[in-house]
């Protein structure tokens, strides 16, 4: 095996996008490369305390800052684009979450539109500790006061959409996006459809942690050291982002209602468990509807987004991909070993 | 502490309810008793191999057949009745899931109407081994087969429904009643606000084990021998039933669209985190937001199902329900030490 | 032609129903026969005046009073009951329309749960002009007013709900309920599938006039007297409610979300028309596809309800359920003559 | 009054846009200008019989091909489009209607996925008769036939969208684009927020009739000749499309589920009709729920549009935008006097 290549993307603020799509990649890298980037928190750093109202120091849409696009020499549409996440380290020692108006799950938004005053917009800073893996949240009103483990995780990764779209990068769909999904950690591997040459990969929204939902519509958001192999699959091009961990094979689906969220990863996870196993699509119903997880990912961006999660143990010797996430965890391994 | 009433509740054939409300009691017992209970599975037996399939062997509305109803003296309309579960375990080597004509959650229903012709029907037969821990699930097309583990649980646990409504017991809701969720396993105490004297408690339903989701409508479904021990709390009804293990705290949501579901069960776990540790709504709702789970229960019943939990190890020293779970657990483990 | 019986209906105060099933008839009548009854408003004719908020002199489950249930001599399961609406008129020279706490399309409710405080609670009392035909609106706040023309209908209209289900008065379904479309008008047939013997038929929830959607969840409120036909067909029980109007044939769906209340009507009306016209079910599809109409019932009860309106003259000489609607004009023609 | 610019617009081919935004202008108009224009159907011409099937003739993403854009000069974001529709005549004396693969009302889609195969993709041909004012359906099984009323009309008009996205033809949204509502028809005036310099107006997908709801996916698709007036009233930009017939104020609102189309729609139209009247957010709220009323327009889309209509008898002398209908019909008026 030949060394990769290592790349480092180490964007200045006029470099970050706000769109996957509609616009010129910042670099070109070849299928196999390390990239070792950083990106910026969804506010675009513009938050740093507690009075720093989101609504009042951000301007709509520059909102939710992406590293890149990156483009995937040779990648053509109808092609799989793999990005194995091999380190999310928080960059700074603090994050941020806070409610905006009308954005969240459990208030009036402008889509799910009522007569009600927005809820308080309120921010909390929460103190990160590397080392100690932890994060403290603090109540605003009170004293109270506890820590949450670390759970490092991009909320926001995908490419180029399909039919010439650009879309904000605060929406998930079919190209990957804002999925804001606690698996995509460290660790895992993401599969990507490619719709345009290139694929021009773009990743951003780090979370120091977050829970499943992202309920209020924000996660322990900070800037992030980030490390990616990238590698491509000729064809193959799944219909939704799918990713591999260790342990699970995961498909998302991003969609209102979340019942259709929750159809299309079913229906994904379904269909890979039949073409991975050589199961019929009622036999590999059946084995994903009683062997499978269903987390909720987030219930309060422009989609919704489920996770559909089955143990790899159930599949034997099979390995979806050829081995792929295996090889990219190797290569992981030895970067993290040499460098 | 006196020894608890220990009552045994083996239906017959007619005893069997399909309904939560509209029924008088089978036996009424006192707060603190332990229940020894038989539950036939949601097929009333009638599935007995991969030939019978249930739209020819089963009877609506005869379906989802529950014991019960048992009424707990001293239980009023907006009291909380607690059910530990102490043990739950099949009662036949062999549990079956099926698909079934407009029922599943990847199928036209009655509801989510469509021009499509059913998908077929078809039967799994599980064989369950209790003392390995494990039911097998064989492909009914080619030869493939794998184990996977036991995790028996109960869908249906409910209590009459308010406004002298009767509800068919494969509804899930504000009762309980067909929640479907995997969380309902031995171990667990579930909490359910009373509507009518005697809250009039059923349980049925048991599978093997399910996935999240019950995806194609069945989990792996068996009869089941179950012990519980029941509680009485003046007052303090939840508005939709709580669940609590000796990790999680865990509230429930049942209602369409998913996203509904989702709501209700944030919305009561935010409240009850607040309440339990004296935080403001906002407060809650970050706490809740960054260290919640969100798994689906049910999405394929008349209602669909959510739950949210939150780990208790944030809680500290503070206890639901004044430390209610921790003494039904201690009956619990006196009972089994000593039977 | 016999004459038919004409029966009237008073109830007292002791005699309204809450829910569809769970309750002896009042009063058994043989198909054919003309019924004079009178309808409480939904707040039970306890708000009078802008003063009475129905939070404070209003007690659930008491709400939305029904008159009946009226038992149709020989009706079983299976059979469809039509109902004729002859004449609806308000009873009172007022009517009533309230914002509820937690309950209207743009409000938070307890199941599209969420943080905010409920809006206002907030009375608007119309004056009715039964002669003029017409009602008054008068704003709250400023001096703003207007006429609206009456177009008197029952919100609630249904029989007892299938496996012996007991349901709230409030809930739309498959038994009918409180569907809320304006096209429960005089001149209307509504057909209901009968599933339990004597059909079980009530009648309530008055409107003087209601915009479609009931959007802030209740019309001019208002007692009525109404006179109706009732006639039973041997079998052939609708799954759903259907109307029939001098122009219009109307399906009718009540779920959630409401796309599901959508699908359902217009599954309805494809299969009704196909079923009429012999075509096959394509054709039926294409054909309500470019022909139908499709306004909004409720977006504010428990489920929500779409009507599905295909106009009769594409019919020809074809006639629903062989003309019955047409017979039963003749009959309220021959009444109003008469009386 | 200066005479009304006249501008002709006849694409090529290669004229035709598939996005709203990420494209220049075809041409730059004077608000008050008048545009001549013609439109190709959905299928860009290329179903012409029974035998051409869209999944085998259509290349995607080149469906829905759109007239434009066209820049307004002097249109800048937070602005208001006005484009008023003088005339929209069938180019053809034929239509086309089918339906598509996992697409439409009443069947599994790509989002919500489900495990049936697609249903028959079926074409009709209408034949248009624009001096009878009728198009006939035919059933192709069988040999039923009937004359449907002509209502000319366009399903996709729109502006370049907020946040520089570029949409997909087919889908509506804020910026208005695939809204599929009949009420887009001659005589109607629309009001769109501006997003970009020029507003960029595109129109196509013209329909010869096309029943509420688009149930099957696709109306009676046919090629236009299109006459529209623009003009631009600074600020105001409404946060949805908003459309003015000589009858009717009506709101749009375009999203999943259709209760939340419903909810945007409805709450666009109570704070406008509350603007207009002076009325506070509750009067309006009242007034909007007896008097209006809700159908849906499509329902088929990959967002689902209602529209929420107040009678404009009930404003008085009130005039929307300054009573800018009016003279548009005025100017529309002059136009086909003089041409």
């Amino acid at each position: 095996m030949n060394q990769p290549d290592v790349i480092s993307l180490t964007p200045t603020p006029d470099d970050y996008a706000y769109t996957f799509g509609g616009r010129p990649p910042l670099v070109t890298v070849r299928p196999g490369s390390i990239i070792e980037l950083t990106t910026e928190d969804c506010f675009g750093g513009a938050v740093r305390g507690v009075a720093d109202l989101p609504s009042e120091v951000c301007v709509f849409p520059y909102l939710n800052p992406v590293t890149g696009p990156v483009a995937i020499a040779g990648a053509e549409p109808g092609d799989t684009l793999a990005v194995h996440f091999v380190e999310i380290t928080p960059a700074r020692d603090w994050g941020i979450s806070s409610t905006f108006p009308h954005f969240g799950a459990l208030t009036a938004t402008h889509t799910t539109a009522m007569l009600h005053a927005p809820l308080e917009e309120r921010v909390w800073r929460y103190d990160i500790d590397v080392a100690a893996g932890t994060c403290r949240f603090r109540a605003r009103e009170g004293d109270f006061s506890v820590e949450l483990p670390l759970d490092p995780m991009h909320g926001t990764v995908g490419v180029a959409p399909a039919a010439g779209e650009t879309l904000m990068s605060i929406t998930p769909g079919a190209h990957g996006g804002n999925l804001d999904t606690p698996e995509m950690r460290a660790g895992t591997t993401a599969y990507f459809g490619v719709s345009a040459p290139g694929a021009l990969l773009g990743i951003g929204d780090g979370h120091a942690r977050q829970g499943e939902g992202e309920v209020c519509g924000t996660a322990v958001e900070t800037a992030m050291r980030t490390t990616v192999v990238v590698d491509l699959i000729k064809g193959g091009a799944p219909a939704w982002p799918r990713l591999e961990s260790d342990r699970f094979l995961i498909s998302t689906g991003s969609a209102r209602p979340l019942e259709d969220a929750f159809r299309i990863s079913q229906h994904d996870l379904v269909t890979w468990t039949g073409d991975l196993l050589g199961l019929d699509r009622l036999d590999a119903y059946q084995l994903v509807s009683q062997a499978g997880l269903a987390p909720a990912a987030n219930v309060c961006d422009t989609n919704y987004t489920m996770v559909a999660k089955l143990p790899k143990e159930l599949l034997g010797r099979v390995r979806a991909y050829d081995g792929l996430h295996d090889r990219l965890r190797a290569t992981a391994a030895a970067y993290l070993r040499h460098r």
